[in-house]
């Protein structure tokens, strides 16, 4: 053991060992549960280690799988080493890593895409069989035994509660100073017996920063120095600018209305690149004295933490660039006051979404002319990435905003299509749709006004004349007139990208891909 | 005014007036917030004489049109007069009557279908418009002006807050003794002002007995006496009978197992025949001090209360049988303490059910092999209702349970399908699917896992064959292997049936369908 080792507590230095040796415990057939949320806080030698033991399992004959529950989204050292010696039985409850998104797709990996907030209750209810291994990163552990979490806590609290052992990966990269910038919630409950919880601001402490675990679970700790795998944003290109520009003067409109105050209300953003636009743009906006109740703090909203536009932020991981990170240390003491990481199932809690008032802004795939969004599936049948938290706030949001550029690969794919391919989001769900183009505001309309105001306002140019072509003809000769649709027709934009790589960009390409003529040949007379 | 007038406030008398003169104070192109939820407690002449009068102004050439906000789903009085004469412009946040369900798919009248959690919330934030008049049913008004709700809660508590004008219909044909059943929760606020919601057992008292008004924006008093149009239950049929026992057999599966208490958690039933005979099957189970925390109280529950199986109730409206509504005013001083009526926003509360983990149970018109629920379109463009309360307990439920016969009209639809035409509850909130033939348990299962589950146990025979032989094409030949799908064939069960009546039978019917040979013309080889 280093003089510097992270683990305080003397009984536990005994169970010091190497990656490989702690990897060698774990058996075949078993569920483990990571630690793990957007590319924080995960295991960086337990898992790749267990890859290699399994790969020469597999090359001896002998079939090693497991099933993998994280927080959120790994990295290439726990998802994409399992997933590459075809190690995962099941996985949930979200991911993003290439190689695994291609055995899923591929049918070789069995995936399941959660909302976040029901991951915990559904393992403490029983729902998806038993959790048997813990594997855990930490920044350190206190004389006392109690965990010191590091960039994320995800479910760490519910694996380390649930799991019959425990492997501890002690990451001394994790800046030590992030001591008491978590809260960890120990007052939920099963039903019958759960009780309201106490948080009705979004920077409200109502737990302790450390997690706790028995020590007699505890059957190796591996010390380790890796940096998480975070990668720096791009700067926001033009149509994650103007989306945010729609965005901003969305919220401005509301606040003239009186619909929103000044300070607005706690911010939610998804991840990736227009998200942390969408900050930048707030960043440099008339907001002032705002907040944030989300799942990830990315580099955007430590921006405006920085500047003071941003008072407080809540989240269940930090998913910063290097660069915004050695700005975290550098003021850590200030934002350490600033900053709270929660378990998701509390950062993404519908009782706390609602009472808040959460602004909910998401990433999408597509939506359709309706107001129905597909968050995960690439043409109805690939998955993409998974829900992620985007239903937990969407659902329970005060406003729910989507947002994508109206086109994909080069301007091929329209996302804006008659019927999304796969629904994450419905449309009782779905307040706001943005693209480059402008914003469609849904609140009160009905389906037929919604296809106005998304086609009008969201549609590329390129794609509107055969989206207006489409939904006039299917309010002439749909069966129902409520969610006017041409059955045969409302998934060939998808077909005709699978076919021809293009979704059809003018009346003349879609008309010639149709059988029967210039309507439907199921068309109806209006009864 | 006559003698056993329920106005017992006098400085209220005065506004007393009929119906007729009430209507004529309604001007055209306003928003009218009225009481009723599922057919209980709606105000019953004057929706019908404003109709009238909107038929004369219609005929006079002088178009007259006002937006009706409800709890839920009314009778004819109120949706099919109003819908009759063409008066409606837009209809919020649920309907089942034939007239507007014919208008709205014709597109002669604009429809939102919305949680019916949201509503409330949505007119405060002012999301919906201005909410300009309310007419509300109530039981009586006290000599201090406080209103003794009738038998349906709903909106009413905000209808009469945000409106400008008010006109009470007071019912005597409502039993007085109701008094004291209901429970107004008043501390509502909006974010960021919001407070957990103290309720935490589904029987908890929160709120005051009667609704409020300031008496200056009441405007007419029009006394009533006219039942609620509640028809008895069909007896259950076998269908039904076998998804009782089905949903039986699970929960005692569960109990053993360990992830339900003996008594079971709160239960939520919706609205209908099916749900009706659960009712019936549990009150004939093994199942004692079961309790109940639902939007709507039918004949079933309150046979369950009245063998003392159930031990209380809360909804936010009775829905009973003239039988059983006998029966309730025979034991009226038990019942009371045991049945608490709420605002639909907290008997339908994500905070609470979530809390209270209550067991969802509701019926769907169909289910694809995926477990995406379609609740609301026939053939994915006419409306049949709406989503009602479903998704707001489905999403946060325990246990979400969705049921239908596995066939409808005759045989000729399968309600299980390859793809919903139109979804209301994801794959993400969709637990259980229980047929006549079986039921599927979701939980923990990946989509192609689940869609094994699916046709095997709920698919009636004639379906069965050419669900496998979609799957196993699917799984040969779909783009991505998550989510199996051939798009081109996806929704050609419904085409089908929209051209010839039928839903495919056997593989022969489904084949003779298709352009291009035994597999899609898509067909991909596996990447």
């Amino acid at each position: 053991m280093a003089s510097d080792s992270r683990v305080l507590n003397s009984a536990l230095r005994s169970r010091i060992m190497s990656a490989e040796e702690a990897a060698a415990l774990i058996p075949s057939g078993v569920n483990v549960g990571m630690s793990g949320f957007t590319g924080a806080g995960y295991p960086k030698q337990v898992p790749a280690a267990l890859a290699k033991r399994i790969m020469d399992s597999n090359l001896n004959g002998k079939k090693f799988k497991i099933g993998v529950w994280t927080g959120a989204s790994t990295a290439p050292e726990l998802d994409g080493a399992l997933a590459m010696v075809d190690g995962v039985e099941m996985r949930l409850p979200y991911q993003s890593d290439p190689i695994c998104r291609k055995r899923i797709n591929a049918g070789e990996m069995e995936y399941i895409d959660i909302h976040l907030s029901h991951v915990a209750q559904s393992v403490w209810f029983g729902f998806l069989g038993k959790l048997d291994w813990a594997v855990i990163e930490v920044a350190g552990i206190t004389e006392e035994g109690h965990l010191i979490p590091a960039s994320s806590i995800g479910n760490n609290k519910t694996w380390l509660d649930c799991a019959d052992k425990v492997i501890l990966e002690v990451n001394s990269w994790q800046h030590p100073a992030l001591e008491g910038m978590h809260d960890i919630y120990y007052g939920t409950q099963l039903p019958p017996h759960r009780k309201p919880i106490p948080l009705v601001r979004p920077d409200d402490r109502i737990g302790e920063p450390y997690l706790k675990v028995d020590p007699s679970k505890i059957v190796a700790i591996v010390e380790t120095d890796l940096k998480d795998r975070n990668s720096a944003f791009t700067p926001p290109d033009q149509a994650s600018k103007q989306i945010a520009g729609h965005i901003l003067e969305f919220f401005e409109h509301e606040v003239r209305k009186g619909r929103l105050p000044r300070e607005l209300l706690p911010l939610q953003s998804g991840v990736g690149n227009i998200a942390n636009a969408v900050m930048n743009g707030l960043n440099e906006g008339p907001f002032d004295n705002l907040t944030a109740y989300t799942e990830v703090l990315q580099d955007g909203m430590l921006d405006m933490l920085r500047s003071g536009k941003l008072t407080s932020a809540s989240s269940t991981a930090l998913s910063l660039s290097p660069a915004a990170l050695a700005e975290l240390y550098t003021n850590i003491d200030d934002y350490r006051r600033r900053i709270v990481l929660r378990p998701q199932e509390i950062s993404n809690h519908p009782e706390l979404i609602r009472r808040l008032g959460v602004l909910a802004m998401n990433g999408m795939i597509e939506a359709d002319i309706y107001g129905n969004v597909n968050s995960t599936h690439v043409m109805g049948t690939q998955i993409m990435n998974g829900i992620g938290g985007s239903g937990d706030f969407a659902r329970n949001a005060y406003i729910s905003i989507f947002m994508t550029p109206s086109t994909a690969k080069g301007g091929d794919i329209s996302c804006i299509v008659p019927m999304v391919s796969h629904t994450d989001h419905t449309e009782h769900d779905v307040q706001v749709i943005v693209t480059e183009q402008g914003l469609a505001d849904l609140r009160g309309l009905s389906p037929k006004q919604r296809a106005k105001v998304v086609i009008e306002n969201c549609a590329h140019p390129d794609f509107k004349p055969v989206l207006k072509d489409y939904y006039r003809r299917a309010n002439s000769y749909a069966a129902g007139r409520h969610t006017p649709h041409l059955l045969e027709e409302a998934l060939s934009w998808h077909l005709r990208y699978l076919r021809s790589g293009k979704m059809p960009r003018d009346t003349a390409d879609e008309l010639s891909e149709r059988v029967g003529g210039a309507t439907s040949p199921l068309a109806r007379a209006p009864q």
